[in-house]
């Protein structure tokens, strides 16, 4: 079982940027810290970064027979990239979507989400947690429908 | 540390209930696995579910004093109870709004919640895994802030 | 056959509220009249009214293997109740929704239902007639899908 | 007692027209059992079609002296024809809206309708059962008024 | 110079329909009335009357190289007819738009108008009067024009 | 019959102020030919210009007992002050809202009046001549409801 | 002369729910104080407070012919309940919407009412004193109209 | 501790215009009332009434220093005047929003309000006692302020 | 194969009206044109031109059994016509939506078709040539479905 | 070269009316460095302020001829006059809008200006640099224009 | 006459990408068949695929110079990118907007597009038989406009 | 004090693209005489221009440490890009948002932006001068903190 996890733009500055919002963990201590609990649950992980939305389109389709789900964090691209909706639904992996932050306490143009109706499920508000969270849903569902 | 896990209407029909949509787990055996996996995590757990708004008020009245943190399925009354708000604001105790299904693939006024902005985080559509995951989130939570 | 008659919020004070709106019949009377024309019919008919939402879903629930269709007059919980609606579809009987005034001659608030895209059909502005012709339209429709 | 009984545009096509959604009723058949039930109820019964806006409202405007009410389903025109609004309110007679299918469940255009705050009521949804509803209804009416 | 004056549909009915709002003036009177002061004025009038949008369109297309001007009270179709528009449009000749009643105190749906803004101007509120003083504007500002 | 004719802001700069659009005639060409023509109508004219709001509702208040009607372009403030419609409707005296150019082919923001759902009627589009038939059109009025 | 002072939901709470918005006062000494004060004008005061809206509706029918008026703060139900609104429209009784917060400052959610437009008067922000210039207000009416 | 009474446009025509709906107190004997009873309380009253928007703003800033607290009936300016807004903001006085009428049962644009959301608290819908129950509410808001 | 041409209203003008805007080639020639390429094609050609909604409602039902496919300008009807779109699903003929004028770049209303979504496909923009690429693309449909 | 600079309401209370959103600086000081910077520019400056709508539309009028170009602070008449900008647009001089907190960051209502979009250019947020920068903006427009 | 073809984010993938949506020729075989047809009407195509907005964006300000005009189906930046529509005006070159799908029967945020009312036209729907057409469409205009 | 400028997308054609909009400098030319106006100023200036919307963030995210202060004309992406937003919050500089043409005046989708609510301030509408009067502005902001 593979999984891809993604973090859109802005998120390589985990730990330094806002992090009363955001909170202190660097981005590689949470790759590193995915990683193990991956290990754990018998599952292989690859983390991909990037501040360019068609980079992560160029990612995602790439993930086609590399992978068998994604747990997208898009950042801002969330609200504003119908180009990563597509290529989400091209690959057709289920993916979920997560949030560090909660949404529905932010602007109001944090309330729209182009990938969430055809996401597995979405996860938001609990800092890093929202990642492990995401990691053994979309696990769980694998192994769920792998059975 | 001690959890309410309140589930609103109709909830008390799971596992009969459009098992396509919602699962095919009735509530009661939710309620023992969510208890069992509380106890692993040494935590007290009380389920209630009602119909009535009303009811639900009153039972989250009552957790003043009496629980640490509430995981919250509050089904349809999610998008129309500013009662239930009110009642979660003046106990002021950390909750998780949850959802068996993706309330984002679903009608337009699902899409609106009254719970969710002043909730530690949502979580949804990801069947009888979300409250599971619900529950890990708010322990979690819990003992970062105890430490 | 048996069928089920739902009134809901304040329709236990017709005869005596707003008259001019609602007409000058009793709930007791319409009642018994609907009851008449039911066994005129070959159906078995029962009838229940409450203010209370949650006891609303709670009856609609106890319906579920004890009728085969509802008539719904949902008063102003048709406005306001996605829970009325869950409970409908959760017990999947045919249900028609009815209203003694035309509501599209009054407030713009009573435009929408909750009810309505789900429902057998929709009769409204007949003053008790609706209930009339909302048994003869629920019949009707079993009898030709027992056919 | 005289009944003018108007069918829309493309109502002509009725039972060879998307026949799961309206039914495999003929309009000659329809109005043959209308008419039947007319009878019956000792009422003089008449019928006319039309595509055309404009003929609509010229019958309507015909009807003043002719009919004692009127049954409409004017189709697509309900949600987009203010002349055969105003040709009702000018000829002053009581009518009924009707509909085959539930329009709640169809497309946001068909949600609106010129007609249906100035009707006696509305009726949706029960196939050709809505037309004898809406004939029953109507009689009702005049027979109510006129004692 | 010649005018054509237009009346759309239900304006037949002008003294019977709905007195209270309309006046008690036929269409007869009216353009019995209009065609006197015509002639005081030096113009040619023709008047037409339908309730069918498609002859309203093939009236107005017919007025050019036959008129100079044109007067419409469009009723109904002033709201819902974008073909009237294309219509005075493709024969470019200057028109008056005018109503007999103040629209502006009527339905929110009478407030929306697709003639007036290519309109030499708009009157409305003043009874039969909003003709005559229509008539005036028209051939004020053509014989203006033709200065 | 006394007819108090109100200009509301900027109108005093008529002539030089964009002619193309609001034409060439001075305020006080306006009001002398205005005041010509009420006097072959029989009828007292008391004409007031004002860049101020308040001005212009003292004046209106003014003429309650001193006028019969009134004949308001409000100019911007048709589309801003409440506090005019207020004083004209405290004064409760018939009034004509007229512009000079077609509002309608104007800015969105011009759309919308304060007083003409309250108004007799209402003229706009066609320059000066806008005044000399909303005097017409009062005068009318007047005369009809005095006989 | 006998006033009903209705307490909607959470406001059972008062006192210890957060006092820096809704005050330091408990629900039993408004009551109490509320009651002092009435005896001083003479009125017999009865309250109730419900987190249940059907109970709350209950309660207003029975008011019918035991009380006067009504003092009604409905707290989040006056955002929520056409219910409330209908059994106030049935019992026909005058009553006072009130809030101890100002509603105006908070969520957009608070800014609309199903009983505003019905109530004698409104009055929100004064914390308790809300409710003694309610009474103040709605005693002072009863007096007028018994004159 | 002085108070300041401010009453907008067209309130000085309180008595004789429409009586009906603001009753037939002129604003004379308003002043003389509201002075009297601030006499009672130990309470000094200054009185100012303007139909012009920047007239009402040069006394809200002159009240600064002047005054402890303002009662505000600010009329049609309610609605359409930020500046008065700026200017209640910049003397940082307490104020309190009043209104003869219920505006909640008027005008869709009588229901936005420029004040109220920065206002202690807003008194509407009680004719003349609207005035007195302001007082009222401001002083006894001072005096709890002044303890 | 066989193919109906249906021209909505005002295009019988084509030519003379506004040729800036729509070319300068009749209608006539247009379908001149338009036969010699579908003799090339070999495929059959009726055109219908109508200013009548009703009329054009008559035509395309008469298609039925007629025709294999439609190509569709349905001007200004695009817009406002439901009765339309209810007769091309009706007949259940795929046909193609086109425009000479780049709606995009026109009015707000135009931006809006009831046509589109259940087209296969819609053209404009491109003059007369819209008309032919249509007939292709028509053309290349029904070949593509029949092999 | 001459510039007029206006100031709108409750500006004359600069340096007063809270500090922290508006600065410390007198509206008397940012006149006179007002002043010395336009003395290095080699421009005559004509400063003045108003509460007053139509005093800030009578000095815009009389600057026709006295002025080539205008700043404009119109403070909460930005929102809320049309007047000021039928004004702006009647004397046709350029000017630059400009505000000293960035309105961007304020409430909704002062998210729109009638002004924007004819002025030749925006400046907001510097506090009196505003000022400064837009003094600069205009006369370097008008140079560039005189060469 | 040299054309250019832009394919946006995830047409890269066509053929495999959802085939019932997209149909199944790769992206290579459409630039190969578009490439042969333009060699049949002598003209020179360069055909270019980016997942980065940004890179669609250089190309197209590339072509400036380098070709007579763009075909562009920009998938999902049609309807989120206003840089694509600011480079397409800035090289002036006549562009079509096109689409495999029929657009308009899809979600609610693929019904606007920042491109099409500045193109020449747009075409949908047709599967790859949209890439022919518009080739057509667009040599067709140079051609028309060369002569 | 070093100031980093930023130029979005399409700005690199300056000078070539749309002169009358845009004026006829070069962005070489701007980042010329910026650097000089900076040498003046005693500040160190860096200039970026990208079309993607990535480079641009990564170029803000690089900014942290090396700049005081940022200029940005994020061009079109000022209205789609909120991963700017984000990158710009991120690195906690203060930053002048600016345009060279009047926003105000243009399309309705370039009245929003995503960054000026946190920018110190907006300059747009004066050509290059937008540039010269945000260095000053930022500058002016700078020294004024620092003392």
């Amino acid at each position: 079982m593979r999984i891809l996890v993604l973090h859109g733009p802005n998120l390589n500055l985990l730990g330094s940027r806002e992090p009363g919002l955001y909170g202190s963990h660097s981005l590689a201590e949470i790759n590193a810290e995915l990683s193990q609990r991956a290990l754990l649950l018998g599952v292989e992980l690859t983390c991909y970064q990037s501040n360019h939305e068609g980079a992560l389109v160029d990612r995602i389709q790439q993930a086609s027979g590399e992978a068998d789900g994604i747990l997208i964090n898009a950042g801002a691209y969330t609200h504003t990239s119908i180009a990563l909706r597509d290529a989400l639904l091209a690959v057709a992996l289920p993916y979920v979507e997560l949030h560090l932050s909660n949404v529905h306490a932010r602007e109001e143009f944090r309330q729209t989400s182009y990938l969430a109706d055809r996401a597995l499920g979405v996860i938001c508000g609990f800092g890093v947690a929202s990642y492990y969270l995401a990691l053994e849903a979309v696990v769980g569902h694998l192994k769920a429908k792998n059975q």
